[in-house]
């Protein structure tokens, strides 16, 4: 599943569509005249001139609970990246990212102003709060909602304006939407132990090497805030969140003590004596306090600590929330990456094992899908694409070790592949797939024993020249990167120009990032990881996995796709200039739809590169396959994955041919001869 | 030439060679015992306790006139970087980077410390001053010889201590070092004009477009202290530097005036008219003052001035000095790299049309060089390195417009060549060359309309097919760089990876920079491109020249080095996604060795750039060299162009083989059958 990396397209400014009176409103549009009207009578009541309603709950998670999507309630607009303003008197805005320009405008009812970020003229929302408060007015924002590095950049931006920023705790938001108004409960479901033979270390000496870390950093204590790190930390998993086995809750862990601020109804008694939660008071053992005790805690416990750690924005984690470092004075605040975001993104052996198992029982599902979706629709039934996602979801269920899917997938068609981030749902221009464009199929799946994220393209039908083309070129790009070994000292942003290469050999290219991290059963998106020649300079990791997945989208008309998981491993070169040199090792072993490669294009690398995956597809995933005696998906498998001639065939086959001929004639003329 | 970029290679700390009493010195090493006693001296009077001697002259060149070479008079280290500290009573050192490591060693006498900057251990200049001085101690430097970020940096490190740095306007040094210490004078050519037809663009003009950033900055005056910035801009050029053709002058622009700070006796009368320096007052005129008097004028005139920029440093361009820094009270300075920078990088269409000629004229001199050379070494004449270099030079010097080397040619063969950086001189290891190794040669030269920067490795027996795989990777690394398109928004740094690649496939790499900017008739290294993964992310722009220099260098046997210089045009693709895209242009065209290639390891695309690169080598190289009637060269460079089979060659000419084979058996065999 790609990640956004800060790439973004040509629109107008602020620009509504279907928004003139004589226009009807596009399906999907949501009334939201009386959230406004509520808010603004709350804003009024609480001397707020503006609130700024973020997409966060309170640890900065990348899905938030349904009950947390408070722009969703007061915007209408569901995607997953939103940001919301509502003044008293001078309008409402929301600021989104390229990926859903299209949805928000859908979405947003015409009394919103729609802020396309990184559009030329679009204002950052605080210069336009700026620009239309009067002097002395106040915004309100939910502090435990903001990460601390925004809140810091708005009040930068505010400067020594008369306008004030206020961290408001009573959010408006929470007054006007309840049970009532349709609020959602958060999940009731325990969170889960996940066993040593997953995790591959036990949480106490996981807390042993993070207490090491902050004894080199001269500190006290550390505000672990991020859902997967305290999942990670504390070997824990739970369902409080969509699509990630995480439980809410926050970790403080000091010298002597690990503290646990959780909802207690959260806890089994499986989960306590793992945590070693009861009776038991030495620095080996967790104590467990209220999830809301966390910042009168916090402010409690400073008084003796000279130092807190305090996670900063690192790559896609975005640090902790401005409530927490509100709670620290400044003097005492260490602000910087959370040292667990680089124990937990170098997997260890069991992980590794794990993730590389998963990725085979995965595969297993995605070409027995493929085998029966192309059987089915060759057999004439009609699949749309909610079909495909819901049924593709069905056969990674049915695979050992599985627990749902890793995001929402992604099955774009035709026009809708040509959006990267299209999600098919009820609301949406659902498509029909039949034999006339390419299929982008993104989908990922959770198992006890890692995550993964694939995504495939196919056609039912027989694709256009520019359909192969765009297709080769972006699996050329996958393949390239793929295949690089390098020191270990070369930065991220540096290996993206080889998956880009051969889209921009011809003026093409794709506007999100070529990868991300991936956990291990945690964030499909996982930090620090990220693939992009605009940002991120840290280096690999041996044990670290990520996403490679160029793409090509081409507007209404088709997309194209290609993603593989890739692990970072240590490469024995045949020379040793300087150093360590790494390589990737493809965990993602799902076949490539050949007749979508245009073979000419690629040279004899590509090709080799193409004949070892395709050889390991069939011993890997083959053997899995005939395992689960699931002999529909071998067979669809075994078609996709033939060997391509390495050198250019043309003359060598040519030359067998004229050779067979010469033959055939010297046998004539032989025979002709003894005739005679 | 390549440039340093940041690599360092592994040694120990502060180790010295032939020390010991028992070894006598190696051949090269300088006895500075007299220096440092007189400088000593001087110290005491002074009340000092350490002096900093830069390399620096006061425009911060890359190349400082013999007469402001202050470290190799202090040390003997002859090196193009270094630093050399000396104290009253606690040791001497000079730091210098891996180029040097070994050079240092030789010529440093025993009283010297050798700091080998990038190894572990190996102390900042102010942290090992701080380490070893005395509370309360001074430490003296002459703030004309050092740039102002490096000045801050010394500052900032000695933070709040006891210890303090001081400027010293009277340099110490220059007491010591005079006529009768054998300190030469500076040259006394006069400056002359660059034509239009060289420059392309009038010096009002671009005074005309500097006078508009200056405006749009906010700023009032800007200080000129670059020498390739004050040639540049007022098309003038000179002799009073090594290797670079400027001359020693500052220049102030303000709104409605240019002033030259200028040595009166460089000026003759056709540069006076052309600077319009006589009975002119307008803002179209250049006023020219004494070169002393530029410090004292900007203390008088800043008093008028709200906001002055001062150049900071911009990858290998350092900025302006302490000095000039401490000229303009802080709250005045605008400190941002000068703009002229930019403007002077990206060349005009006279000046790219200069470029590409100058190159193809160098081109003949090297070939017809390389034609000779490999005649006379195979009719058994006996060459060294130094009669190489002194011979190119001379081939290049009978160019039309030739205007010298552009800097000292490296001609380093069998292990010399393994040092990136040597030099070969009378003092050096010079080497016969023979058939037993290879030969990189490193050289550029000037000419009025452009300046050149190449590179080629031949080898005069039979190379090794380990010489001739390290060649073939470089070679590939180069091409896949100079094949390269790209949106015209990817940063520098993360296109170093496709040169690289080919040799990181088997754990080899080279510690340089793979490119750097090339100046039209100015610095052969020139700001602000660098193109290295581990620095510089500014992006290209149209009519930027750049060299393309990956390598290896093998410790002990061999060093390969292949450098061409591109330019960066703008690229019309098949398809036009989102903004414009480059593409590189050679304008280097000198031969390959084809013995050094293994044809093999080339995949097609390598082997289409090579034959269309030769194509344009014959077509472009040949013309001129049967202009010139240089046959010998022409043979010569025919002979190293041939086309090279763009697909596997094996299979297509082994059928040929097998059919012409099968048709004489059909003859024979008709024959046969018909005489029966």
């Amino acid at each position: 599943m790609l990640i956004y990396a800060g790439f973004s397209m040509s629109f107008g400014i602020g620009q509504r569509n279907s928004c003139s009176p004589s226009k009807a409103p596009p399906p999907g549009r949501v009334d939201t005249s009386r959230q406004l009207k509520e808010l603004r009578t709350r804003l009024k009541a609480m001397a707020l001139d503006a609130f700024i309603i973020t997409r966060d709950d309170g640890h900065q998670s990348e899905f938030p609970a349904h009950r947390d999507r408070r722009y969703t309630y007061i915007s209408g607009f569901s995607g997953s990246d939103g940001i919301a303003v509502v003044t008293r008197e001078w309008g409402a805005a929301l600021w989104t990212d390229g990926r859903y320009f299209l949805q928000a405008d859908i979405q947003l009812s015409c009394d919103w102003l729609l802020m396309r970020i990184g559009q030329p003229g679009v204002p950052h929302l605080m210069d336009w709060l700026l620009d239309i408060l009067p002097e002395n007015s106040k915004i309100g924002a939910d502090p435990k909602l903001v990460p601390n590095s925004i809140w810091n950049k708005w009040a930068s931006k505010i400067g020594d304006s008369s306008i004030s920023l206020v961290e408001v705790f009573e959010n408006p938001v929470d007054r006007i939407w309840n049970s009532t108004t349709g609020r959602p409960p958060y999940p009731e479901y325990e969170a889960y132990v996940l066993a040593e033979r997953f995790s591959g270390r036990k949480w106490e000496d996981k807390v042993k090497d993070l207490r090491a870390k902050l004894d080199a950093e001269g500190a006290d204590a550390i505000v672990v805030t991020a859902l997967d790190e305290v999942a990670w930390l504390l070997n824990i998993r739970g369902y409080d969140v969509p699509f990630n086995p995480m439980v809410h809750a926050y970790v403080t862990v000091t010298p002597d003590s690990v503290n646990l601020y959780v909802n207690e109804s959260k806890l089994g008694l499986q989960v306590k004596a793992h945590l070693k939660s009861v009776n038991c008071y030495s620095e080996h053992c967790t104590q467990v306090y209220s999830y809301d005790a966390l910042i009168g805690d916090l402010k409690t416990n400073q008084q003796k600590w000279k130092k807190v750690l305090l996670p900063s924005q690192c790559y896609n984690s975005p640090g902790a929330s401005r409530a927490i470092y509100s709670a620290i004075p400044p003097g005492k605040q260490l602000v910087t990456s959370s040292p667990i975001i680089f124990m937990k993104a170098r997997k260890n052996h069991i992980e590794i094992d794990g993730m590389r198992r998963a990725h085979i029982r995965d595969a297993v599902a995605l070409c027995d899908f493929f085998a029966h979706f192309e059987e089915s629709t060759a057999a004439g039934e009609q699949w749309d694409e909610l079909q495909v996602a819901k049924e593709l979801d069905q056969f990674r269920r049915e695979q050992n070790l599985s627990k749902g899917p890793s995001f929402s997938t992604i099955a774009g068609f035709g026009p809708n592949g040509a959006y990267p981030h299209y999600l098919p749902s009820d609301s949406s221009n659902v498509l029909l797939i039949d034999g006339s464009s390419m299929l982008v199929l993104d989908s990922g799946g959770h198992y006890l024993d890692g995550t993964t994220d694939v995504t495939r393209t196919i056609h039912l039908g027989t694709p256009t020249d520019f359909e192969r083309e765009a297709y080769t070129r972006v699996l050329m790009g996958s393949i390239q990167l793929a295949s690089l070994v390098f020191p270990s000292d070369v930065p991220m942003n540096s290996i993206d120009v080889l998956a880009r290469g051969p889209l921009w050999e011809v003026g093409l290219n794709y506007l999100h990032g070529t990868g991300h991290g991936v956990g291990a059963f945690l964030s499909v998106h996982e930090a620090p990881i990220t693939i992009s020649y605009t940002t991120g300079n840290l280096t690999f990791q041996e044990g670290y996995f990520f996403s490679d997945e160029p793409g090509y989208y081409h507007e209404g008309h088709f997309g194209v796709r290609l993603e593989n998981v890739l692990e970072v491993v240590k490469k024995q070169t045949k020379h040793h200039f300087e150093g360590q040199y790494f390589s990737f090792l493809p965990v993602t072993y799902v076949p490539y739809e050949p007749k979508l490669i245009n073979v000419k294009m690629l040279n004899p690398q590509h090709r080799q590169w193409l004949n070892d995956y395709n050889a390991k597809v069939r011993t890997l995933v083959g053997a899995e396959l005939k395992r689960q005696h699931r002999m529909k998906g071998f067979y669809w498998m075994m078609d996709k994955t033939g060997y391509i001639p390495e050198h250019e065939p043309s003359s060598a086959s040519g030359c067998i041919r004229v050779t067979a001929l010469l033959l055939t004639a010297i046998q004539i003329v032989v025979l002709f001869s003894r005739g005679l």
